[in-house]
């Protein structure tokens, strides 16, 4: 059977700011890869499958054949200027709208508008909520740190559609599903307070999470692969399964990002909480081809109105790119292969698309 | 190559009771998921690959095309009735055998037997060892609780073919190897009287697994996924290890159910320890078409002779059919993707159809 | 597309001494299993992936059609006599070079110098560290170890490639990373003295790790499934993170043997850490014509400057010949599938092939 999905609708449901500074060759390696040292001598970061895709998706955006070496690919890149890259690149993903977590905005990267103009599509605001409590600590003590993120987090709320905690990155999932209570929240707030450094004490990210609970928006959860600072034994969503139980009660939906490589175990709680869904972002842009297996691998146990599609794509307008044309065409081999063995209708295919490409998203945030 | 299993020998080595009432629209759905609560709203349970592989392979049998709506097909259900229903599925199921475990009958499901005449095949009974003991526990003391198990589960034995425990529901599969001693024991059983509620003490799960060693017929034991009440992270078959390091004198089969998404865990025990066997039940039925993958990895690491079929199949008739015949389809898929590559004989890959299917079962449960 | 790699070059990155005696059916079987113990009645360890891969590529090496009988391909073994069956399965592996880990030579089990001749092809040492502590131990005492290993590691580093740890059969993998202090060694080697046995004190396998990043020459860790007496949940390379972030600033390669079924997770190390690499050794001949599967699953995350060929042969020459035509035939579909989808140009595709097939090993162990 043909691709179903070349033109399917999709919404980036995860994404992050984007670069519009010039990049030297060693500086667009880095972004691509959730590595963050040089390559050791005699390797390239983007000898990977993400090196393949961008050869295979962005090349023939700026103009050159697909699979023209990366050499020829910097050099066209530096000759046609970054906004220009920029902008063909978005308005290649074709994408419908844009969530973006706009936690780390450091130098060089551009604010969510310019990312929507870029995209020619509307962007919706997704709250870091431990960037936020971070932002919240200088102004407050430990007594008043309840208080003030509450505060800051229902100023966040109006523009948002969701919020997410990287609680995999700072502690791990494995945390007691209890919501803390106020004397044990200001207690480990003054610890935190009195040592410095980031917020990773259990009880405050536990808070956090209540917090947004009782928001009432959807919180996405980093759960997989990540960059090296990521504990991976410690980010299987299926530790977050106490929490998914005890959060069952308020119906506040949660996506597990990336999932990767326990998807599987992602696709079981999609299944069996309903409020649970699994969000394929990460995977897709860095696996490349092999996307087409993984997402194989999302469509087992997790209901098709539980699988969210998203790009997780950081900085490089590339990844933007990579992740959308990856999607569209793993996603359509999959349907087709389930087509060809007479497991599905062609309609129940293009149905199961839609749904993972916008459908659920914008069910699920709300976008209208 | 054509496939080679549409006519293959099934013995379904694990399943429940049946439904034989009317049920409902809702009723229904909740039938076709490991979840316990409504879907979402804008979702449906049958939007899956269960709802697909009933669609697929249970449409024809009540005289609509595959892939009819699923609003066809529960008119056209309702319209036949719940015995003409059932009596049509278990027959197009094609079973040789079936292998009962009849713990949880509640209202609304037939016996052993009712099932056995739809199916027009011989059923085996499977002891539930929790089950038993929570039926015996009123009637005695803790210092009595081991001998009446005993004396229940020698009752028992005659008209069995296994035994099965849900210590990874009730504890998690990370239990101490050791067979407890009886001051162990009769003291576990005093704080379990004491304090009520479901048998979840480890103590006594593990009397219960040595007490079925000691009995001597194949134990199966739940591993991996199952419904929300399952934590899927202590659900690890790799986690049963010490147990199976501890039972492997004595020679007696463990069967792992389900497996997944730690089935590859289980092949690679399966091969190590001889009287360890990898069942593919429920990974079947509730993955539909991507039982062809999974079956895959089932066949790496474990022999041939150690795969077993079953459905885990509960309460719908449409249950026992799909993975009846998508395991036909998907084993076929795999045996014969298998002989186009050149790595096996078609000969080959009838004999290990055969096995899968039957064969296996047959030796390893005695069936005569 | 045709298959890209049957003359691909391959240097064998991690395998063991080989049997040149004669052997009888039943040890035969068990050298093809990971098992140690004699198959259950009506089973064979032949009958499995393995076994379907020495009928298919061993069987025309010894004049035998491919998929005969294993009755025959053993009779016809015997007729040809060991020294001769060794010879033709060694050639027709066509390897370029071997690294040897010399760590268990029983009895029956030839030096590297026999392996090397019957290969035709030059062999490296692999120092296995444990084996190197257990061998000095009787000649030392508590507070003279650390200085009579590091004496003997000297000594054996000159001739040597690589190092080589099994803390994860003797430990797990779980390991605190610190460099143990002199005193925690001296104090850990008393408590090994005094109660004997194999070597198994974490602070010694820690110690003996740190000895190796000292040596600087690349460290191979067992990791993922291997015989019995490993415990597959301890060996989970993730939990080797720890290591990996301490090792960091030594630069000194870390290559994760086996990793099968968390290859997954290995390929992820491989991303994240310039210095660690994934070898895809016992998988790719114990999982038979599955090895294409797994390699694509090894080629996601992981660079592919980072994914090494190595076959974990042990014993039979067969395991030699298996591991290097499966890895050639299962790569060069993996790659196929690649070109077929438009994933890769056939340059990048022969590129991947020649540097998991061998460039890797050349660059990370220096074989110049």
């Amino acid at each position: 059977m043909a691709l179903l999905t070349e033109d399917l609708p999709l919404i980036d449901g995860h994404c992050h700011a984007i670069t519009t500074g010039p990049l030297d060759d060693a500086a667009f390696e880095l972004w691509c890869t959730e590595a963050d040292e040089p390559p050791p001598a005699g390797t390239s970061y983007l000898d990977s499958r993400v090196g393949l895709a961008l050869r295979r998706w962005c090349a023939p955006v700026l103009d050159l054949p697909a699979h023209a070496p990366v050499e020829d690919y910097l050099r066209r890149r530096r000759r046609l200027g970054p906004d220009e890259v920029a902008g063909r690149l978005l308005r290649a993903a074709g994408l419908s709208a844009l969530l973006v977590d706009t936690g780390p905005v450091a130098g060089g990267l551009a604010d969510r508008v310019v990312l929507g103009t870029l995209a020619g599509a509307p962007t919706h605001q997704v709250v870091r909520l431990e960037l936020l409590a971070e932002q919240v600590a200088p102004g407050t003590d430990a007594g008043g740190f309840a208080a003030a993120f509450g505060e800051a987090l229902d100023e966040a709320l109006p523009g948002a559609v969701a919020t997410k905690s990287i609680a995999a990155y700072r502690h791990g999932l494995g945390l007691d599903p209890a919501r803390p209570g106020p004397h044990e929240v200001s207690a480990a707030a003054a610890r935190w307070f009195r040592d410095g450094g980031r917020l990773t004490d259990p009880v405050l990210l536990r808070h956090l999470l209540w917090s947004a609970v009782e928001a009432g928006l959807p919180i996405q959860l980093h759960t997989g692969f990540g960059d090296r600072d990521a504990a991976l034994a410690r980010a299987d969503p299926a530790l977050l399964q106490p929490f998914c139980e005890a959060t069952l009660p308020f119906g506040v939906p949660l996506v597990l990002l990336h999932c990767y490589p326990f998807h599987r175990q992602a696709g079981w709680l999609a299944q069996v909480y309903p409020h649970v869904h699994a969000d394929v972002g990460l995977a897709v842009p860095h696996l490349g081809a092999r996307a087409t297996a993984v997402l194989g691998e999302f469509l087992e146990l997790a209901p098709f109105g539980k699988v969210i599609y998203s790009s997780d794509a950081y900085g490089l307008p590339e990844l933007y790119l990579i992740a959308a044309a990856q999607l569209r065409h793993s996603l359509g081999l999959v349907l087709a292969e389930m087509v060809d063995d007479g497991a599905a209708a062609p309609a129940d295919a293009r149905r199961i698309a839609e749904q993972v490409g916008a459908g659920n998203a914008a069910r699920v945030y709300r976008l209208g």
